[in-house]
């Protein structure tokens, strides 16, 4: 059996895959086999779609330049299969993103139509929307993956297989930082511009039809939250995939078995999807319950699947790697409770906040920023546990095997993620075709549920990203020495008495904080654009406030696509920068790289949690006052909520969730450099 | 000259230290000599004075069980010398501060007198106040050091005077952490209640007689600015001087040129201090030039003197020593020309926080969160790059020389954080004793200078803090090898691969998080108390807003004390926790523990300076409006300002500054706790 599986794990791994696209594909045409509503919705619908698609094709044009120009470099500077691998990733990331946006935007208005029935039926709709995201991404990955490596390994070996791998991971990962921060500008600005002018100036209620910024704002959603999202998450599973191959291959020396298990592993996460995403789908539990349990199913499917498969690989030493596994599994169990816990509305600490709201603007924010430091404990002592246990169970490997099963619910994490804009759409449109209050209510409560589902996944995602980057490191370092002669060998020990890893630490750990100054600031630029264009038609357009006249929803819409691509340049491209310069740089080199890799995790860690933690309390600390608390909606404490709220955008949806992808471009570009410049470093 | 400078080092050193005390105590009288206004000035000030005085001796007492404790255990489990100089660290920390506020509070009702005659005079009056606190903090510090050193060293040997020494330090750093915090909590406790009522409720003016709160305010600026800073500066001082000490001790066997030469540097610091007070003492230059003309006359004295210094006791190396003793002073003026751009009145910087207010709240904290962010590359690249060739120069004792001349510009930066709250204060007796409006004019003026000098001495004491940490850290590194023996001396290599390190890092990197989220919330709580009580006694004292009925301070301050001393127990306790359980708990250890040390230096100084710097901005932001910008005091975009400058309180005022001290308290007891546990580790 050990034999059979290790034969066959690629064609198992791409056959698995496939059924995850097709399954995604059969769901998509279900979702727009459904009622799309009236003559009004559609159209207010298509709009929006027509928006983000815009936005998607020219931020494919401007990222295609530079992944072109990569293209090249890479393959002069390395190989044409590690190039090729480049664009195969990039390409698969962008594509996951684009389907799952352009799915959400069918499911948006059929999820209004649906909420006209009851909220059962809505939240089917949007779910299924959201799970077309989930089976494609973890199909798309293996899929990219398990042919990739298919093709490679039967041309040339495993060495040079690996190698090229990493240029896989880079393309996925290099599309994923523009993803997350294009689509995290264009939806914040949107957002916190048309809430400033909406909302604030004018007391207009959110996605008033009279806010020319509307359109834009339910666009940032699926641009943002959707593509976003499912670019991130696509690219953490190909890097957790490709990071346990690399272990393998390089420090296990290319053990069949441990080559292979990452792989299959991949056939039991598209199993688990489809069973946690079948399982809510017939749920009859409310929502928020129904798609925790949904989690749960996959959980358990794939806590119960790992161990024959951990028995029949590895007959001598299954116990460990199904511990390492499990462990995986507890890990999203434990990020996702820990998030909640600070994030949800019924907890102490949303609550805290709320109180704090009542003695003004500023203790709202003081109480909120101290939330978000705070929330980094737990998370950070549990990957620290996560760390120790999985490497004394099985050295680097067992770190690489937690990662890749905490990944193994991917699917349905996705899905539940993506239900977050579906639904938040939904009750937009449903405002805007002017349908009745109840089904605004029924919206507004799958938004509430869908804004801690964005929350939770978040933790998952960055407790992951920062595993995965640990696991690189250590690929990092293996690859460095394989590199190396004999001599050189004993001055590349990462020693922290060393200046040169000191130096490294601080320089990495500078990435995440300029990087996320920047695109904070990039909202902020960008938002103040769209305020001036509101501002702009209010005075221009007559009888435009008293809904006598259609405002010019392009133009907003306009505004942000240009400004969000245009601000999105130079962050994305600092962790290339920084990877490129410590290289070139006389005095600085491999040792001072190394320290940086670490340094970007170690704070990236921490700025990432402590932003989406914060945002989120702060999102349903207002929520909290909306429901009729400290003077509920329309009070001062619920302006000083609002203003923790918005503030809380830029760093839960922009900035904070940037950094994943972030860390891992820094730690695969490193990886992918050595060969590169290991004459210039005379290894 | 070399036998000479070696043999007479420690008696020129406690020499020189005498001389900057006595300096101080006549300073101090002249100071008290002065006219102190009338009687309604005298009696404003002394209620301050007595409040300061109630806080600094509950704040002792409450201090010094946790010393007597740590007293004991040192002296137990290490040695009664060790214990000895914890005892007079922590007391000469705890003068410094204490007399630096007493003297300070002469000082205030002085300047506001000096006011109505006019700027200059009420300038030299405040800055020989602060002075007072400059000459004896640089004074004391080198005394203590010194005589200890001297007699430690006649009763027994190298090895252990330096092991005692790290006692010393301990108790330094300790009361420096709670004299940070408590002060910090206090001041802003104090700031941020009577600014939310007073200000914001009732819009009375700042200083308003009619707040409660009002005295509290006050003396929170003496707890928290003078106290608060001269025990910080006196313990980073300390830590220079005994970190130099240690790495000559440890690392270069004790050669007697390199373990002198901290001490003598020690004795030019008190003549350079002496020549930068002398030199603004007689300057007529407005304010802010002739303060920044102090600080360059001292670091020209010090340049000048380190030369024939360098040259008589390093022959054969002078040039290396002399070349680090100038890097450590470009150092100084590199911290203090950042921190100036990012935070002065006139820079983009604060204008475009100032820009972002028009559009909301919001909008302000997003421009002053990501300011902060963005103002920790510069001086974290200077750090690193003044690492880099310090090391090269002369390893670890080139970076500790380093840090060592960069505190021997001390004297005069004290003198300049000082002047800040007394000018302050000064301004509140003027408008509670009703002097007429143009003397308020000069204490706004010279308080907005201090405001700058206090942003600005604060980029300095992190950046020296950070420093003077990684030169511990060396030392603790050291000393582990020294127990050690052969064996286990391999495994004792801190290597970014070892996932012991790894977690060390991100538990070390956890620390300064978790202790700004909970000093920043005990400022919120100390706050909400304050802004009870005010509320009740507006309801209880009838004409109390008339300004018929007099309020009762007292209440207030008791409030605010209480509140302090409870608060900043927890969070100080905390880096104490954090090395002993690592110490303890099987699995961690020396490896993790030296992990923690760099972990905690890495995000430290990153939270410390984007808190310092972002704080400063927005404070700097919202005084940009009130010179008329942006519709200037009492419009919507002033409102927006003062939001983020009351952010801005806790973060540069209470959680910022205390991590300095924070830092060092962990690499120190890391120092310390190797012998007690060095069985138990099986060294």
């Amino acid at each position: 059996m050990q034999q059979f599986l290790i034969d066959h794990a690629l064609l198992l791994a791409i056959g698995f895959a496939l059924v995850g696209v097709i399954a995604a594909v059969a769901l998509a045409y279900q979702v727009r086999g459904m009622d799309a509503g009236d003559g009004k919705m559609r159209s207010i619908a298509s709009a929006i779609e027509e928006g983000a698609a815009a936005y998607l094709s020219r931020q494919m044009r401007a990222v295609a330049a530079i992944a072109l120009l990569l293209f090249l470099l890479i393959g002069i500077f390395k190989s044409w299969w590690a190039g090729g691998g480049f664009l195969l990733g990039a390409g698969c990331s962008f594509l996951a993103g684009f389907i799952g946006m352009r799915v959400a935007v069918l499911a948006n208005v059929r999820t209004a139509q649906a909420a006209t029935i009851g909220s059962q039926r809505a939240m089917h709709v949007a779910f299924r929307g959201g799970a077309v995201t989930g089976l494609l991404v973890v199909g798309l990955a293996l899929f990219s993956v398990g042919t990739f490596y298919f093709l490679s390994f039967t041309h040339q070996g495993l060495r040079e297989t690996v190698s090229s791998l990493v240029g896989l991971a880079l393309g996925a990962s290099l599309i994923s930082v523009f993803a997350r921060l294009g689509g995290g500008i264009y939806t914040k600005a949107a957002d916190v511009g048309a809430d400033l002018t909406g909302k604030i100036e004018q007391r207009l209620e959110e996605d008033d039809p009279r806010n020319p910024a509307t359109i834009a704002d339910n666009v940032g959603d699926n641009v943002g939250d959707c593509a976003g999202m499912a670019a991130d998450v696509f690219e953490t599973y190909v890097v957790s995939l490709i990071g346990a191959v690399l272990v393998a291959a390089i420090s296990l020396g290319g053990d069949p078995a441990a080559t292979m298990y990452p792989f299959l592993v991949g056939c039991i996460t598209v199993v688990g999807a489809l069973c946690g995403i079948g399982y809510v789908s017939y749920s009859k539990a409310p929502a928020d319950r129904a798609l925790l349990q949904g989690v749960i199913a996959n959980g358990v499917v794939a806590a119960i699947l790992f161990l024959p498969l951990c028995l029949w690989l590895f007959p001598d030493r299954w116990a460990q790697e199904y511990s390492c596994s499990v462990i995986g599994l507890l890990m999203t169990a434990a990020m996702v409770m820990i998030t909640d816990h600070y994030t949800k509305i019924t907890g102490k600490p949303v609550q805290r906040i709320a109180r704090a709201s009542q003695t003004g603007h500023a203790t709202n924010i003081i109480a909120g920023l101290a939330l978000g430091m705070e929330a980094t404990a737990l998370p950070v002592l549990f990957i620290a546990l996560a760390v120790l246990v999985t490497f004394w169970l099985d050295q680097l490997y067992g770190v690489a095997i937690a990662v890749r099963c905490m990944l193994s619910m991917a699917g349905v994490v996705i899905s539940l993620d993506s239900f977050g804009p579906i639904t938040d759409n939904a009750g937009g449109i449903a405002v805007m075709s002017g349908l009745p209050k109840q089904t605004r209510q029924v919206t507004d409560e799958l938004d509430a549920v869908g804004n801690t589902m964005k929350a939770v996944t978040k933790g998952y995602a960055i407790g992951s990203a920062g595993l995965a980057a640990l696991v690189l490191f250590g690929s990092y370092v293996e690859e460095l020495r394989h590199y190396s002669s004999q001599a050189t060998a004993e001055g590349l020990q990462f020693r922290l008495q060393d200046p040169k890893v000191i130096v490294g630490l601080f320089l990495g750990a500078l990435l995440p904080y300029v990087f996320a100054a920047r695109s904070m600031a990039a909202v902020g630029n960008a938002a103040g654009a769209v305020v001036e264009e509101v501002r702009k038609q209010i005075v221009e357009i007559p009888g435009l406030l008293q809904g006598t006249a259609k405002p010019l929803y392009g133009r907003c819409v306009d505004i942000v696509t240009k400004a969000a691509l245009h601000e999105m340049v130079l962050p994305a491209l600092l962790p290339l920068i920084l990877v490129v310069a410590i290289a070139v740089i006389p005095g600085l080199g491999p040792v001072v790289l190394g320290g940086a890799l670490i340094g970007t995790i170690v704070t990236g860690l921490f700025v990432a949690i402590s932003m989406t933690s914060g945002g989120g309390a702060w999102d349903n600390a207002k929520k909290y006052i909306e429901e009729g608390h400290y003077g509920g909606k329309g009070s001062e404490t619920h302006a000083a909520a609002v203003t923790g709220d918005t503030v809380g955008d830029p760093y839960k949806d922009t900035a904070g969730p940037a950094i994943n992808p972030m860390i891992k471009v820094v730690n695969v570009l490193a990886i992918l450099v050595i060969g590169i410049f290991a004459r210039y470093w005379n290894l």
